[in-house]
């Protein structure tokens, strides 16, 4: 029987096993800020490269894109960032603590509404927030909250040495806009044509006013998105497949399909250029309500390539310490918008349009706690627990651990030559300390989908034994096999 | 014969074939920021993976780490960037462009000093600087600079919502200190010990006074570092050892030997803490010298740890916005230092020390563009000139190619179906548009090493020609060989 893991478990799995760290634990930890550790680096890095491999290199119709972090600050006054990416917040007048007011709770105990990632600020504004029922989560007085007030989520910092050319720049809170901003030069360099996706992974920030759950909502944290543009009518069309391959996605790699649902945002909860937007979400092991978001899918329209558009003619007001305001390309503006510079032009159709969007936004730390919360498991054998992570192969850390049964008879130099071997595929783990039984329990703990240990067989018909994971079943493998026999089952 | 490349020959093919755009383009651009394209994505990544399986996974003694960018400010307190990592800058009073006095010309063209990458603030300002002959790069001007003075090249921001909690953080100038901060989870969570390294690839950010030459110098930009830990006396072998392993690397993953060199930094060049450095130079085509960085590799003694061992003792005056004191660790101040949390107890010598580090720090972006420098070639075939790049296989950021030789007879049919297979395991083009002798040209320029074409002879007898970029010979394969054939010329 699996058993259900619990945050604190895995918490103290994730730092005993060196998979995940609080940052800066030496100086007492930074708060919503973490380390991915040896086993941790490996596992996030799978996660990375199976998204990769699954929505850019088996696909025909996704490029990749890796942009930098700092972008013009242009770019963010376009996408609406720089004026509206905030949360409404309030401070408590008795203890000054501060909250997003969508977050709070009234006295009664009814729940806030933990769905959404963040508020849409023209709308919260514009809403009247009746807080004089509301209690602060700090110190726990009623009614004791100011006039709520914007707080903007974006990291400020500034760049550049002399007065001229110093501006005002900010760490991008979502990658997506790097990817709009680069449509014209994938269009011109490559030979793609609509619909076609392009992709990244890359980190992200976000000043968030409540940091929450271990890695699942952090200051830092990298995001894997496809902006995927297609002609305007076949949004739907295309909004219905991604919905399908991302779902495919997470139970392909192993996440248990009871785990993982749908929900589809309400109409008040859309951003007001989204035709349509669904969560794909995760049954954690904590939070109100357990169902969290592991990735949304938002039809996004024309809006984005618009915008950048419209920001490419103007100038308005938008330049910061000086900077020379010629420098902004100015396209005809008697031309209509569809058909400006982020148009594309189907010689097929002899059609020209700004194509729509649909963009599947998953956060990859998110994902690798999914990921390790539904390996986690617990089950007894011969009256003994065994702690293991069900991983799938190609996210496991570790593919192979090499053991020899005993240190003599020249075990340890025939493991170690076959572990040698084995590192120029893939990760591979030799270790000859301790009785084997504890070495397979020390790599069920870390995910190692197989442990192959050399004994006194070996030495006289060169097989040694390999011993899966989860069924902890052993077969012998003649070593010269080992290699391809481990490769087809690991899917590499 | 070869043809040496010129920069812009570089920076104009990675523009057209979609390798690197300059960030924010669309807006005019934004000095020393980049974006990677299709292509380039897939070179860098290709370079990062070359570099952790040679760094990391084909190692015993290497682990690796993937720290937040954002750490706690103690950090870079302890580490001594907060007070220390600044350039000596000087204005020109007539058109008050700021440049790093280090970088300054004098009046008979005498060279700067362009091999440090940053002075040595305590050095730099107890050095007195005579700038009355020097010429500003800017309008001209001689002798007209002011008084030095220190520009600090960390990127600042702040986090958090509340008053309280609000503190002064940076962006990390170098990955090294978050290896260091680990250093004890590390120990205590895996079998590591000393001697062994921890690995660590990631984004970092100067605000340098003056950028460079594309890709090289830039104010965003991705290091690939190794900290390794030996016992104190040992440290200066594994500084050798080090050198050899990193000098291959380069020359294993293609970079022809002539064009690498390795620097000793000079006495007075060196870092306060450093016993040793030396710099891994390529032979680029642009800059004063040509011979410029691409990794530096340094003994650094025990200095970082002890500091850091000293950061966890010590509160003075080191918060911001009025964080709790308390909360930073306390170890006994009566013991030695080492003895100290940051120690290493070996327990065969029965002795405990402070390890010594050696430190093998590479720039990706500048390896990347090493990589595609050297890569670059020229040739006349047939009175016509093929423009290539050589990557090495592994680097490549297309592993191979699959034409149908005309689209009928089913050919495009069976070259989709192959690229479809060989998806699963490497990167792969599917291109049917133009002559075939066009199709090889393009993938060329890409540096696609393996081009499969389906012919007549396919529907017979089931081979394909596979054309080899670098000779142009074409062998024939059968179809359910391919994926065995290219896995093993391609080293994966």
């Amino acid at each position: 029987m699996a058993k259900l893991a619990k945050l604190d478990d895995i918490v103290s799995l994730c730092k005993r096993r060196g998979f995940i760290f609080q940052s800066s634990e030496i100086y007492g930890g930074l708060a919503s800020c973490y380390d991915y550790g040896p086993l941790g680096v490996e596992l996030k890095n799978n996660v990375k490269r199976a998204w990769w491999k699954h929505v850019v290199q088996m696909r025909d119709d996704v490029v990749g894109l890796d942009c930098s972090i700092l972008m013009h600050p242009l770019v963010w006054k376009a996408s609406g960032h720089a004026d509206k990416f905030a949360d409404l917040i309030s401070e408590c007048k008795k203890c000054n603590t501060r909250t997003r007011v969508d977050h709070l709770q009234d006295k009664d105990g009814k729940r806030a509404d933990e769905h959404t990632e963040h508020v849409s600020l023209d709308t919260a504004v514009a809403t009247e927030h009746d807080l004089s029922n509301k209690v602060c989560p700090n110190c726990g007085a009623v009614g004791q909250f100011t006039q709520p007030m914007p707080f903007k989520l974006m990291f400020e910092t500034q760049m550049g040495a002399n007065a001229e050319d110093s501006m005002t720049m900010y760490l991008r809170p979502e990658t997506a806009q790097g990817i709009f901003a680069n449509f014209r030069n994938v269009l011109d360099s490559t030979r793609v044509k609509v619909p076609f996706g392009i992709a990244q992974i890359g980190k992200s920030f976000r000043n968030e006013v409540t940091t929450k759950a271990f890695i699942f909502r952090t200051r830092e944290f990298e995001q894997a998105e496809v902006e995927f543009f297609c002609e305007p009518g076949t949004d739907e069309q295309w909004y219905e497949k991604w919905k399908a391959a991302r779902f495919a996605w997470y139970t392909d790699h192993g996440i248990k399909a009871e785990n993982l649902r749908f929900r589809d945002h309400d109409p008040d909860e859309l951003a007001h250029y989204a035709k349509a937007c669904v969560d794909v979400e995760y049954k954690f092991p904590f939070g109100s309500g357990d169902w969290q978001e592991l990735e949304g899918i938002a039809n996004r329209t024309d809006y984005d390539l618009r915008q950048h558009q419209r920001g490419m003619r103007s100038t308005t007001s938008w330049f910061e310490n000086g900077r020379d305001l010629t420098k902004v390309k100015m396209p005809d503006e008697s031309e209509d918008y569809h058909k400006g510079p982020l148009s594309f032009f189907d010689d097929q159709k002899q059609l020209r349009y700004i194509p729509y969007v649909i963009e599947p936004s998953a956060g990859i730390d998110r994902s690798t706690l999914a990921f390790l919360v539904d390996a986690y498991d617990e089950e007894e054998v011969k009256g003994e627990t065994r702690n293991l992570l069900r991983f799938h192969p190609s996210l496991a850390p570790t593919k192979a651990a090499v053991f020899p049964l005993v240190k003599k008879d020249g075990m340890p130099e025939i493991a170690h030559n076959i572990a040698n071997d084995l590192k120029k595929y893939f990760t591979c783990f030799y270790d000859e300390k301790g009785a084997v039984g504890r070495r397979y329990r020390r790599q069920d703990e870390a995910g190692t989908p197989f442990c192959l240990t050399v004994d006194g067989q070996t030495l006289e018909d060169h097989t040694v034994t390999v011993r899966q994971r989860d069924s902890m079943d052993q077969v012998r493998i003649t070593t010269d096999q080992l290699r391809t026999y481990l490769r087809d089952k690991l899917e590499m």
